[in-house]
């Protein structure tokens, strides 16, 4: 990290910040330069200290960062690219492993007629969302538990993996009007091989603290979606918040970014550009979930096919056995036809970039 | 809700479509068109139900919405600005009120002395978080609960109203590693005269239930924060999580949104725009924080101006007695006569605008 | 279109409103509604007038558009793909068109050796800039005339196309400080196959209107580039503008829209998601430019393969023989070995794409 | 300009660097660290060296720049504030300019109407847009040459100034399909006071170069509008090509940038945050379009007083004498009485910030 004066600054702001420098327990050196620009060049590990730290100081003009924020998901930490495991599954390797389901658990008959023919498409994993984040309080808000028992019985039935989301630590409440008796959290741990965390929830700090916490020993994986306007940065920062209170087992998903989208084209702005940006920058697995990134099912098939061609190491694809009826997000849950297009398609990009 | 049918639309798909609308309880009736456009109008309050209910049918071209998806915060439910009161304080009248605190809490002797100067300044609210959410793991996490009773003991030496961030459900780690006995968000409804929900947490739905509900009966105000990247439809669907789960006092707060800035410039667009957009949409008070909205402590002062002047009801500021040893967000503290020109000078434009 | 009248909208309102619909040689009906919602539909060619035309009138509430306010490069209004001749090469029809060259145009043996290795790998199109438009007045601003002669000599000697940026219908300066004696644009008609329109000049209608009426006869292909904020629906009307004035003979280029990137990470957010989208409404080829949306060359193989994989008709790629001491852009630009890998790669993409 | 090296930077690649910095004229230095970071720091004026021109080269990690990319619009090259004079009327000193027109000229009883009361309020510049740039082809195009006819004849009368806007080189169309004998460019400079260049034109730099260049005698000033994506640097960066090129009389002018508005509630968002950055980023004088930031006549009012309050030195507003029946943005006009109460309110506020 580089400290540069302004030109004003007096021989106390100088001071002032070689205090601060030293109550970080670091070291510092002038570099100097001929021409009266005052250069501070700050010494060991500076990972863990901010620019504002030193920018609010008074005298300082700019803090150039040489080495990153984050640390434990950087590269260059450990540049090897890191294999997840949920069970037997490995996830960030040469394999492109899918996850599919619908938005949301509706009833037994829809979660089984989903499940068999996932299952049958040779996918390993199963999405759904028992816990549904509504954007209206009007909304259908998850089946809750219960939904969380049909995916397991489908794990049983099918051998499938599950991830679904935690939406928060609150208890959810019953159709009846009661409380689950356990927290949201602390049930999706209980039941599925694979966490999800959404979007909303990405700058939750609390929120990421517990779960790294609850799932120390058990390293359960945890899929972590970027946040609608969360910057590569801020995004690297929560998988590092995850990572430092315990589970190192992070699974980077993009998911489309607010920008200025028009509703009826597309819902949100695909970021298949951060895909390589994430693959360079960090070493945990990076996935993409097509559906949310466009909104409409027709565009599901070309965006899976961009992600897994840009470098993805996986999709999570929402699909309805009847999207007409479906009760949450059915213009853009695809087809068992189209889901079975993708996974053979996405396959055969895949293995054309790794030269097989 | 009116509905436009593709031309393709099957009379099968029509039937479809009719029977989604009598499932919601609502009636309909054809719009007939000696085009051969079909239109069909849907009966009753649709205000709780998405548009995507329909759109994700067969047959559907577009839903056109004609009432509002919020309602309880809308000006065409309750057309009278709403007056929220914080204890005696009246907030959402005629006169402005301002909140301002250091953006951490650190010590005593720093919260004394800012309480001191707030309370000469005769700004009726403290703001201070005891909970800080930070985007670095690394960085300092706020006082905790021993911040909210540095708070309260401000609150009876100076007879100051107090507003503080409930970050969560989660318990905050206290410096030894241990865990705080209360989560945070009952610790802060304890403290708080006005708790507040960060942009951060807007969009965290089963927070904003939980918190409503455990302000049922005491209504204590919400100041809630516009989300960065949130639109103003889901901003008021987020108000109307909070009022149709219990507590109706609400105050909507801006502080800037995700664009492009430049860093070195602004750290966020300051959405002034919105403050009439708000005020003509809903009759819930408008707040506006200008120290976020920028990230510079030279550009508060007119911020605050600039909302002040498009009819914002009240500013929360951040300020410190020692910006340049503020362990958070410094840069954007304003000094106590930064703070004391910006009271007067609101206050007169308000007064003007008022055509006192 | 459809206008929905407000609650209080008066009998002469009505009557301003029916006045207008006829001023524009359009019909109405009315679409009865037992509530009392007062619709009107207009009857007639609705894809030239715009929704602002009503909007502005006392009583209106909502204009809802059903058909588009583009028209001749809409798939609406003819379904097929158009393909695209420059000279002998088809372009938007199965075979995917490359197009590679320098972000400017330096000298004779820059120019040479770009022209014959990209002609070596069997690519049909050279680009070089010979007008730069330069964010600051002291950069670069290209070699002009002098650089179009020289692609005019690749031509020939390589049997290549050429596509190169009309700036303006300004005269450009030469180094020593007078002006070429034809504007931009005529110089630019005259020498190249394809006229690139830059995403700067995406909204200079004047232009577009020149540009269209001066290659109405020759009807020389135009690569028009997306403005960066331009929304989809303004980037098919500025396509409809060039359509509507005389050359139907327009390729729609994609090349990174302006979200909120870390400059250290991406110039620009690559816009894949529209790719789907523009080929669904439009009849028009999409290209990607890949070295614009990202910036970096680490990442242009990348989102190479993602446009492509999208259905992108073709790519227009920046390369240079020595990207170290390229006078512009040269982070951006790929080697040799980078581009033939690129080239080859996308082939086998869209072959499998094509089911080939 | 400091250039950090990557670590695996060669002897050769250093080489290159100071190669390429005497290239430009500039001088280096070392700057010593014991950490073995290695720094070069750059010499003499880079105000006109871009940060790619050394970004591009093997070995550069990080270039720093720490002088600004522009300079002759900057405070730190002239800390005074500047003032441009449109004939008597000073721009930029302590009081408030007003200018108001119709967004189209659209006949001589609207243009006389309007002229008429905009005078008699006491506003000194009348706007009016006689070239109208307009996103579809088919909407009305503008009066042309007749349109600034009819504002001449208007300052005669009523002795007001005229802005109004140069959209290109182009020669209009006329009704008749005809061209008009000169340039738009070219008839805006002989008959307007002010030269507005729009927010789609301010990359046109070839046409900034133009513009500059016909006014190196005249002086005559030109306001110029933020492009609705461009960044604060951009913009300042445009204003220097007019400034470099031969004509320092430039007003800046904000507009509303391109976030994520909903198009019901806002058309752009109102960047008032700018305005401080720009007052003390440069010396020129800083106007805000509240119309088109807005979109809605509604808030105009709002906006135009928070833009005073935040430091504007002025304000371009669209009115019409009969909003309902406008041929252009008839929905952002304000009427008579609301220009009155703007100009009366707005000059409030400006004298109560000066301490009057």
């Amino acid at each position: 990290m580089i400290i540069h004066l302004t030109r004003d600054a007096t021989a106390k702001d100088k001071e002032d910040i070689l205090d601060r420098i030293q109550a970080a327990g670091l070291g510092y050196e002038d570099l100097h330069s001929t021409t009266g620009t005052v250069l501070i060049g700050v010494l060991g590990d500076t990972s863990t200290v901010e620019e504002g730290y030193f920018l609010e100081l008074s005298g300082v003009d700019k803090v150039i960062r040489i080495s990153r924020p984050y640390k434990l998901v950087s590269r260059e930490f450990s540049s090897a690219s890191k294999t997840v495991f949920a069970g037997d599954l490995a996830i960030g390797g040469d394999n492109l492993v899918v996850m599919a389901g619908p938005c949301a658990l509706e009833n037994e008959a829809q979660v089984e007629a989903i499940a068999r023919y996932v299952s049958g498409l040779g996918i390993a994993v199963m999405r759904g969302g028992a816990y549904k984040p509504r954007t209206s309080p009007y909304a259908f808000q998850g089946l809750g538990l219960g939904g969380l028992k049909l995916l397991a019985a489908m794990r049983e039935k099918y051998k499938l993996k599950i991830v679904t989301e935690a939406t928060g630590l609150h208890r959810h409440m019953t159709a009846g009007g009661g409380r689950e008796e356990k927290t949201v959290l602390e049930n999706v741990i209980e039941y599925a091989d694979i966490i999800q965390v959404g979007a909303r929830s990405m700058k939750a700090y609390g929120f990421l603290q517990e779960l790294a916490m609850l799932t120390k020993d058990s390293k359960k994986p945890i899929l972590l979606k970027r946040g609608e306007s969360s910057t590569i940065k801020d995004f690297l920062l929560a998988a590092e918040y995850l990572v430092a209170n315990g589970n190192p087992n992070v699974i980077l998903c993009l998911r489309g970014i607010r920008a200025f989208e028009e509703e009826k084209f597309q819902r949100y702005t695909a970021d298949i550009g951060a895909i390589p940006v994430l693959k360079k920058e960090s070493n945990l697995p990076v996935f993409f979930d097509p559906s949310h990134a466009t909104g409409y099912r027709t565009n599901v098939y070309h965006l899976s096919m961009a992600a897994v061609a840009a470098g993805a190491d996986g999709l999570i694809i929402e699909t309805h056995n009847d999207p007409a009826h479906a009760l949450c997000d059915g213009e853009q849950c695809v087809t068992e036809a189209q889901l079975k297009k993708i996974k053979i398609d996405a396959e055969k990009i895949r293995a054309l970039l790794l030269g097989r």
